[in-house]
């Protein structure tokens, strides 16, 4: 891309502030994310936000000019929620990254929305205590943006989503003003739950300047355990049997055999990696392996923690790998658990008829795939892609599923929408856009 | 009360559903839930849904002639929700208590609004689940009311509030439309969050008419301990103690003097009662007990389900004795875990000064105190009653907690509503209001 300049209003209104720029190579590497998507222009400007001022600033200047503004974390995000492309405005929030507070009386933490992730979960374990979501990019992305997007992780099995550790936020809205939504308190039903509206509203309702996010104990053990099968429906039939013994495991995660061939693994089929926690994790994973390994060609126990370490990497080397081989686009679709084998077989199918290679890894725990379209390095990514990932979409919508389990819709996956929501849901989300924000400044063309 | 009659158009309108009717003895019954206000007048008529069909032939006759209505589950809510005057019609939901559907698979259930939570959870135990949300009324109350404030109970501690076990809605706006939000997959992130709306919003947003909600295993095995201290402070420190150990009690409930001297507790002070649960329950237990026994006079620790329920009977007896004294106005704010101790003190303050006896019962893992006003029977909730449950409400916002942990707004705290959340929160609310309900049929004059 190249820029055009930005309009003078913009540059008179915000050039007082100091993280403002219009610098092309800033612009131009604020237009991207991590999804592939290039919108092709970039932003007119950057402004790199120090405090809520000075997004209130931003946005009551967007506000008055009908200037559109995208609202930017890390910009890790794989559904182009953060894409941004001429005339816009983008507010970069990661220098404001201070924990502001760590509470280990009420388990809770009081945090800038730039702060990274991880540097939480490091802060709040000096305490016995850590944030609980964690999704794969938590060394790279921020908490407004794990907020804003709702992000999930292999611990949400059984801490939940961002959500679930979401109590409160400090919100500036489209038109400048500040305010707070939730508490302090773990409890609270006075008035609507704003706090949820935000959580997952991918920056088109509000910015979050701030957040209260609940910290929880670090267990006092973990047991881990790995199993292959020789297919992927034999892997979710554990999965399944799992569940049926009523069991809870913190994580339960499986791989297929497009991944497990990706990585290298010695083996092939598929993976499952279990583990749980707590005081009481040795006897529950005993009885994870009693149900298992009658099902399994292999199951592997680790007793220690490097052994869980090596168990983890398996699991962990499998985007990165995929990602070597190629150029890929990372699907996001959940269903319920018990329909996981019927969306891999589909899966298959459709990667069969399309001729594009699908690596599909689950969170088993709660039926959220990542089926991993592998094109070839600097394939475009064109219609017949586009229509490949279509048919998977609609393949979760059959099975009683959805388009996106954690990653959100964001640019890129907008035009399945409505066959999720229906006209007349989607319909009452738009009027409720226009009450946070009436001139459509917020991300505009996003998420909805 | 006695009733004028209901307008001859609700008659035309509405006289064809099955369950429909102006009987004097019906609508007075309707008129008041269990917080103790009486509207003085009742509503003019009560319909009895059987099906959404019906709830969707009430709203649009109430959107299009601008009727008030007032949903209604079981009627035990403590602030007013429920309670319906002059010129309303009551839409009771009673009637509509199928459990659509259980499925163990996916660890969730679908129900109609009416069906007793009790029964839900009965009938999930069959499958070796359960209904986590655990109101002290679930007996009584209905999932729909459940909803509707967003309840809580003892092992919300752990498990989290309603809220936390809603995957989705089935829903009849003001207008009589029809809708469904959220999924049957526990991860979603596609469009906002209106699950969590509704979530809590009293009948005020649209009328529930279905409900898919988690299961969860029941635990495996669950330990329990009592302990008593010479006041609530050591009580309420023993809790914080728990909580810096890190350890995760599924229930832990504080009782106070004025609690154990109304049940005849052979002994005073304070008592604390906490419960684990899962596989390591037991040594979940014994790590509390060795944080707890230091502080505390005497701990019982039960080995057996018969010994774990007479201790939970020590805190299911302190409401009903409570009411046996006299007329009680139970009260439900909540504070950050931290600011227990000064919140009790506070409380013994106002009780003090005020005269009136406050007996204090609190869900310690969440910081959630039921403050409970013990009036002279037959006594009027006067002026003076208020204002001194106006003082420990003040006394929770300065502690930075809330005005209602779980019992909602209702009618009783709206005048209070604007000092917890200030103007502009209260004016978004009333913006989103306006979204779903644009000419304030449903539960005008409630929750906002
Ligand atoms: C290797 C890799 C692994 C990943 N693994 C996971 C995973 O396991 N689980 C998962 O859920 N996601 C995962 N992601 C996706 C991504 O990391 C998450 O969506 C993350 O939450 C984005 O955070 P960010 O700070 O990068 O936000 P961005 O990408 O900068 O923004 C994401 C969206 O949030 C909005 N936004 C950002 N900050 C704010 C704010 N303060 N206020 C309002 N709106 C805001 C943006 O406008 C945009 O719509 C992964 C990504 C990568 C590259
Ligand atoms: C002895 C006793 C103990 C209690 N213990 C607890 C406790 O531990 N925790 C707790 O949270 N509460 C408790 N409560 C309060 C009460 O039981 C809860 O608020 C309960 O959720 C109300 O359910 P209900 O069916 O009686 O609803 P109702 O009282 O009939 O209605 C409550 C509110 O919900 C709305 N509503 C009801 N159904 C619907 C629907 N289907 N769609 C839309 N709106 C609806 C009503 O309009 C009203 O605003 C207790 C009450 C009693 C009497």
């Amino acid at each position: 891309m190249t820029g055009t300049l930005p309009a003078p209003s913009i540059q008179a209104a915000l050039s007082s502030l100091a993280g403002w720029t219009t610098q092309p190579a800033v612009r131009d590497a604020h237009r991207l994310d991590r999804s592939g998507y290039d919108p092709g222009t970039g932003p007119d400007a950057v402004v790199f936000a120090e405090s809520a001022a000075d997004v209130s600033a931003v946005l009551a200047h967007a506000h008055a000019t009908r200037t559109p503004v995208v609202v930017r974390g890390a910009g890790t995000g794989l559904s182009g929620g953060a894409v941004a492309g001429e005339g816009s405005i983008v507010l970069d929030l990661t220098r404001m990254d201070r924990i502001v507070e760590i509470s280990p009386e009420d388990e809770l933490a009081v945090v800038e929305p730039g702060v990274i992730t991880a540097h939480l979960d490091a802060a709040a374990a000096a305490h016995g205590l850590r944030y609980a979501p964690d999704p794969a990019s938590l060394a790279i992305s921020t908490i407004g943006g794990n907020i804003a997007t709702n992000a999930g992780g292999l611990r949400c099995a059984k801490y939940g989503v961002t959500r679930d550790s979401v109590l409160g936020l400090d919100v500036v809205l489209a038109d400048g003003r500040r305010l707070a939504t939730g508490r302090r308190t773990v409890k609270g039903v006075a008035g609507y739950d704003l706090t949820s509206l935000f959580v997952g509203s991918e920056g088109t309702l509000g910015v979050i300047v701030g957040a209260t996010v609940r910290l929880r104990p670090v267990p006092v053990r973990t047991a881990t355990l790995a199993a292959w099968f020789p297919d992927f429906e034999g892997a979710a039939a554990a999965a399944a049997a799992i569940t049926a013994a009523r069991l809870q495991p913190a994580v339960a995660e499986l791989l297929d055999a497009a991944c497990l061939e990706a990585i290298g693994a010695d083996r092939d089929g598929a993976f499952l990696l279990v583990q749980t926690d707590g005081f009481g994790a040795d006897a529950e994973i005993d009885a994870v392996r009693e149900v298992v390994a009658p099902l399994a060609g292999r199951v592997d126990l680790a007793t220690d923690p490097d052994e869980a370490e090596a168990l983890l990497a398996t699991r962990r080397a499998a985007l990165p790998a995929l990602e070597r081989l190629g150029r890929v686009l990372v699907e996001d679709v959940a269903v319920p658990r018990s329909r996981l084998p019927e969306a891999v077989r589909a899966i298959t199918a459709i990667s069969r008829r399309s001729g594009i290679r699908i690596a599909t890894m689950a969170h088993a725990g709660d039926g959220n795939l990542h089926p991993i379209l592998v094109l070839d390095p600097g394939h475009e990514i064109d219609e017949r892609v586009w229509a490949t990932a279509g048919e998977v979409f609609t393949t979760a919508l059959e099975l009683g599923g959805t388009l996106t389990g954690e990653h959100g819709v964001g640019l890129l996956k907008r035009r399945w929408l409505r066959d999720e929501l229906g006209d007349d849901v989607l319909d009452l989300q738009y009027a409720v856009k226009a009450v946070f924000d009436p001139h459509h400044v917020l991300n505009p063309g996003k998420a909805l």
